[in-house]
C-alpha cells in the first residue's frame, strides 16, 4: 500500500472537513473557539502529515483531560509585549496551541529588532508535537528552537527510576523554496506515544528502548510504561532532557517533569507545564559577512541528499503533500470514533 | 591508581607553574600574549581537569596550525558591543580562546540586559573544550550554551561520507555552592581527540563510533580517520549537528565544517571557523512566576543523583579538586615534550 492508495478500509476527508470535525467535536464537549480551534488545527496537522501519534486518536486524551479538571477549556490566554527581548504568554491553565498562535506573531517582532529572543509560555497543557510551532517560525524567514518538560517516564542515563520527561526538542530553519529544515523528537528513545500505539497494537518495543519498574531492560510496553523509558543517546540525550528541564522548567518558573506528575498523579493526562521557544533571525546575523545564510544552508542539505541521506521531516513532508491532493485517509475505526466523540457529547 | 597518587613515572606540577610553562612555550613560539595566555589557560585546565584529549599534547597542535599559517599568532581580538543582544567579536584570525575572553563580559551584560543574549566569534580558530566557556558564564550567574562546527569528519546519519564536524555543544547551568551543572559533548559518537589518542595507543574503537572510506563500518582508528565518525543517538544526533552547522557556521555568516576542510586541506590543524554562544539570565526569565530557579534546579539535581546516576562533568570536578590540592600529574613522557617544544622555540 503506498500513502496515495487508501486500504479497502480507508476513506479519504479533505483537511478542511477533518479541521471542522474535530473542532466541532471540541467544541461540543466545552473547549471555547481559541482552544478547540488551536488543538484541531494540530491534530489534523499530525494526521495530514501521517503522524499518527499526534494525530486525532489524541483527542480521547485531550477530552479526558477536560473531564479530569486538569486543563481550562475556556481560557483565553494572555500576551505580555514589553517591548523586552522576551515575550510572555499566560496560558492560564489552557492548552499550549492557542498560546502559541497568540504568540508567535510578538515573538518574530522581538526575533526581528533583537536578532534573537523568546517566547515563553506558562501554565499550559502540552497538547502533541512541537514541530507545527517552529514550522510557523521558519515561515516568518527564523530559524527556531521549540522545547519543554513532560512528565516523569524517563530515567537519566545510569539511573533506574522515571524522573525526566519524554521532553521533545525541535528545531526549524527557513527556506525560500518549499519546506522549511524541521526536527523535533522526544529526547527519549522513542516518544511516549509511540510506546503507546505499541502498547495498542501488542507489539514489542525494540532493545533499548526502556526499563521495567525494578530497572531491568525490558521489551514489554505495559512493564515500559510502568517502568521508565531510557533517553536517546546514552548520557548525551540524558544531559540534553536535563537541559530542557532547566531552561523550559526551572528557568521560567514552571514546573519540571517530576513536578508534573507529582501535581497530576497519573500518566494518561496531557501535562500541564511551561514551554520554551527561541526564535532567531538569520539574516540579523549574518549582517556584515559575507554569504547569504539562506542559500548557504541549501548547499549543506544539497550536500545531506546527495550522499544518500535524508533530512528530517521529509517523509512528514511527502505525506503532507498526498493529503493536500488528495484528502487524509482514516479508517472506518477512526470515522466510527469521530461519530461516536460528537455524539456523546453534552 | 587513584588519581590522588600518581603513577612512579609521574610527577607532578602546580597548576601556576604548568600554566607558566605551557604559556612561555607558545610565547617563543610567537604568539603574542593574549593568544598565548588564553590558550595556556584553556589546555592547563584540561590538564587539571584530567580531561586529557583537551590537555598539553595539543600544543603540537596549535603550534602545527600557527606554523602553516592557517592562524594568526599576532591576532588581537575585537569586540564590537553596540549596546544590542547580539554581541559580536571578531578574532582576525587567531584562536577562539582570547575571542572569547574578551566577548564574555560583554555577552553577560547584554544576557542580563535583555533577559538572554548571544555571541558571535567570526574566523576564529576553535581550540580544545567549551566547558571553559560555559563555567565562565555560569560563574555570573547565567545559563549558557556554546556550539561551533569542526572540519567535516562525521557522516550524516544515513550516509556514507563525511560532512558534517564533531559539532561540540557544551551547557552550563548556575549553582551557588560548588561547581556549575556542565555538559559538553561531540555530536559524534566519540570526539576526534579520542580516536586519535586510540590510534597513538594502538587500541581499537568501540563498535558504532566509526564508518571507513567505503562507508563500512570499522574499528581500526586509522581506517576511521580516512573515513568517517558517526554522529550519537542516530538521526537524532545527526539532526543536532546540522542545526550546529546552520546555527553556528551559516547563521553567523561563518564556515560550515565541509568549508573548512575544503579552505584547511586537512584534519591535522585546527579548524577555522565561528562560534555562538548563548546566554540567558534565569532570574529575569522566572521574574515573576513562583520558586527561586537556583534552588529548584537543586532538587533536579539530587534527584539525578539521588538514584545512583552521575551529574555530567562530576570526574571532571572530582580530577579538580585533587589537582588544585596535589598539583597536575603529568608523565616523564609529557614533561620531555615539554622540555622539547620550549626549546625548539625560536
Amino acid at each position: 500500500m503506498t500513502e496515495a492508495e487508501p486500504a479497502a478500509t480507508e476513506r479519504r476527508i479533505s483537511i478542511g472537513d477533518l479541521a471542522e470535525r474535530v473542532e466541532t467535536i471540541l467544541r461540543r464537549h466545552g473547549l471555547n473557539a481559541v482552544q478547540a480551534g488551536a488543538l484541531a488545527r494540530t491534530m489534523v496537522a499530525g494526521e495530514r502529515d501521517h503522524c499518527k501519534s499526534h494525530g486525532i486518536y489524541r483527542i480521547e486524551g485531550a477530552l479526558r483531560t477536560v473531564a479530569a479538571g486538569k486543563v481550562r477549556p475556556d481560557a483565553v490566554p494572555d500576551l505580555a509585549e514589553d517591548g523586552g527581548a522576551i515575550v510572555r504568554v499566560d496560558a492560564r491553565g489552557g492548552f499550549a496551541n492557542p498560546a502559541f498562535e497568540l504568540g508567535a506573531p510578538a515573538l518574530a517582532r522581538a526575533a526581528r529588532r533583537y536578532g534573537l529572543a523568546a517566547l515563553v509560555i506558562n501554565d499550559c497543557t502540552h497538547f502533541a508535537a512541537l514541530w507545527p510551532e517552529v514550522e510557523v517560525l521558519a515561515g516568518e524567514g527564523l530559524a527556531a528552537l521549540a522545547l519543554c518538560p513532560s512528565y516523569a517516564t524517563v530515567a537519566p542515563a545510569g539511573g533506574t527510576r522515571p524522573l525526566l520527561g519524554t521532553n521533545p526538542l525541535a528545531f526549524g530553519w527557513p527556506r525560500r523554496e518549499g519546506h522549511p529544515y524541521v526536527f523535533d523528537f522526544a529526547t527519549s528513545v522513542a516518544a511516549r506515544g509511540e510506546v503507546e500505539l505499541r502498547r495498542r497494537a501488542g507489539k514489542d518495543l525494540p532493545d533499548g528502548w526502556a526499563i521495567d519498574r525494578n530497572g531491568e531492560p525490558t521489551r514489554d510496553p505495559e512493564a515500559a510504561l510502568a517502568g521508565a523509558m531510557l533517553p536517546f543517546g546514552g548520557h548525551k540525550g540524558s544531559a540534553i532532557a536535563t537541559m530542557i528541564e532547566l531552561l523550559a522548567g526551572v528557568m521560567i518558573g514552571d514546573l519540571t517533569s517530576p513536578e508534573v506528575l507529582d501535581k497530576l498523579g497519573t500518566t494518561t493526562l496531557a501535562p500541564m507545564h511551561g514551554e520554551l521557544i527561541l526564535a532567531f533571525s538569520p539574516e540579523h546575523f549574518a549582517k556584515g559577512r559575507p554569504g547569504d545564510p539562506l542559500a548557504r544552508a541549501e548547499m549543506l542539505f544539497e550536500a545531506i541528499v546527495g550522499q544518500g541521506a535524508r533530512l528530517p521531516s521529509q517523509r512528514r513532508f511527502a505525506a503532507r503533500a498526498v493529503s493536500e491532493r488528495d484528502g487524509i485517509a482514516l479508517s472506518e475505526a477512526e470515522f466510527t470514533l469521530l461519530d461516536r466523540l460528537a455524539s456523546q457529547a453534552i
